[in-house]
């Protein structure tokens, strides 16, 4: 049932880089009064360069899975991405996690400084909103409202931003496994389940295709979150292209620490059943989006 | 034609305080999974505790001369506020203009930290996208869209943040007065200028009269920006409860100090005969949105 779903998943990250590419452009909105290059600059280095844009593309997958592939789709993962950067700028403050390269690049805050690294994220997390509300989006504006909010709570103080906040709180700091799971669910879950979720509620899906694919990013999330945290106990610097055993450094306990490897690994293998049970009714046309799942599993291997 | 409005204000200011302490309230919304804490009090820290409310009691004084006060126009509001606050709480970090007191208390980074300062920040912008695109609002879903469309751009990169990043870059630089009054029109201007005709989009202003609310926005945030530069120019430190002459200290062109105050005094007035003129149509019904104005321009007396 498994393929090969690089390259595929590598046309569509490029399409999805086209579109951040020409939001992040100079021409003006309305009601704009002007866009000041230096931030644009920050904005770029931050948003643009490749990646996997794995949130966008499990939209995009979503969506075609229900019938829909179009600018619309393509417009709301852009600006899924944009809150997705803005994070990661904020996140590589000194004030926060401290980090001076990201994907083999200084980070916005060394390449710029700090104070640009801030407006970049304010910024790009503003755009996000522009974007994600504006018509192209969807024909239904009660459907774009829904996208706007539901980006609007995955990200904000009960969502991403909150979980970045308890896991600044957990250095050298006991934490149960039900507060790391909390933790978990809203610094990486919440972004990945909305991924899937909207790209459901774009394709105009049926409430029980919705629930199934809203449960499919919840185990987007988690498995994500399980592979990351073997890697960075496991792997090595160098397989990593950045500092591992950080968490471990920093005092923060993690799932896998607690649960260990063996146990992380069977709970990986559980959730890759229970998502391939979810979209079973969809056959064939849900392989693409199986593959991602075992993709984000295979990262841990 | 002028009456004491403070009164009036005041009660608008405490309407606003109680939909704000209630958006900061520890209930989740759907979709959210928890509100650590120490997040939601620096949020409170940076948006509760009095002040003018001048731009959500702008929007609820222009959308009451249109015949509408209910509570859509309060949420709107408060989402304004969210996006001011959150300015302010980045505006202070250590990074940009590092400040360690606001209206007589220890800013948010001083009161918790930098990295909850950040967090609270971009926690209290998304909050406002939440609030601006729900459906308390307004009932008609093409106005909440544009209302929050236009909320993004007067905030983002091409307003406020765009115009806070032109001023970071004004130190020790010379500005013409063209790039002074674009940048003011960006970094304060704009979240006037959208206070006034966002009330009248949310009463269903003809165009007309949106127009002309619009303009009226424009003269508050520009006569708003040159009372300030007055102001900072000439009050005592005592008078203004915070450090002053801070722009010459910074070596930042005003335009104050381009045009000297005669001139910055003249232009200040022909800006409150517009005011006057702009809103003549409406009579009696508009003196509280002219005293507003001239409260405006008094602070520099």
């Amino acid at each position: 049932m498994t393929f090969d779903i690089r390259p595929l998943l590598g046309k569509q990250a490029s399409r999805v880089e086209a579109v951040l590419q020409s939001l992040l452009g100079s021409a003006l909105l309305p009601g704009e009064i002007a866009r000041p290059d230096r931030l644009m600059q920050a904005m770029r280095h931050a948003a643009l360069g490749g990646g996997k844009r794995l949130r966008p593309v499990l939209m995009m997958e979503v969506a075609k899975l229900f019938g829909r592939d179009d600018d619309g789709v393509l417009a709301a993962g852009a600006a899924l991405e944009f809150i997705h950067c803005y994070s990661l700028v904020h996140d590589d403050l000194p004030a926060m996690d401290d980090d001076d390269m990201r994907r083999g690049r200084p980070t916005v805050h060394k390449a710029f400084d700090e104070a640009t690294a801030i407006l970049a994220g304010d910024s790009l997390l503003t755009l996000a909103f522009e974007v994600i509300s504006s018509d192209v989006v969807h024909e239904d504006a009660g459907i774009r409202l829904q996208l706007t909010r539901e980006l609007a709570r995955a990200s904000g103080l009960g969502g991403m931003a909150g979980g970045q906040m308890f896991d600044l709180e957990s250095e050298n700091r006991t934490r149960s496994e039900a507060e790391i799971r909390q933790l978990q669910s809203m610094k990486t879950g919440a972004l990945l389940r909305y991924a899937c979720r909207s790209g459901a509620l774009l394709a105009n899906a049926q409430s029980d295709d919705l629930e199934r694919l809203t449960r499919f990013g919840e185990i987007i999330g988690l498995a994500f979150q399980l592979a990351d945290d073997l890697l960075d106990l496991e792997a090595t610097a160098e397989q990593m292209g950045k500092a591992t055993g950080k968490d471990a450094a920093a005092g923060k306990a993690t799932l896998v620490g607690l649960l260990g490897a063996e146990k992380t690994r069977q709970e990986l293998d559980a959730l890759l059943r229970e998502a391939k049970e979810l979209l079973s009714p969809y056959g064939t046309r849900a392989e693409v989006l199986i593959s991602m799942a075992i993709f984000i599993q295979d990262r841990s291997h």
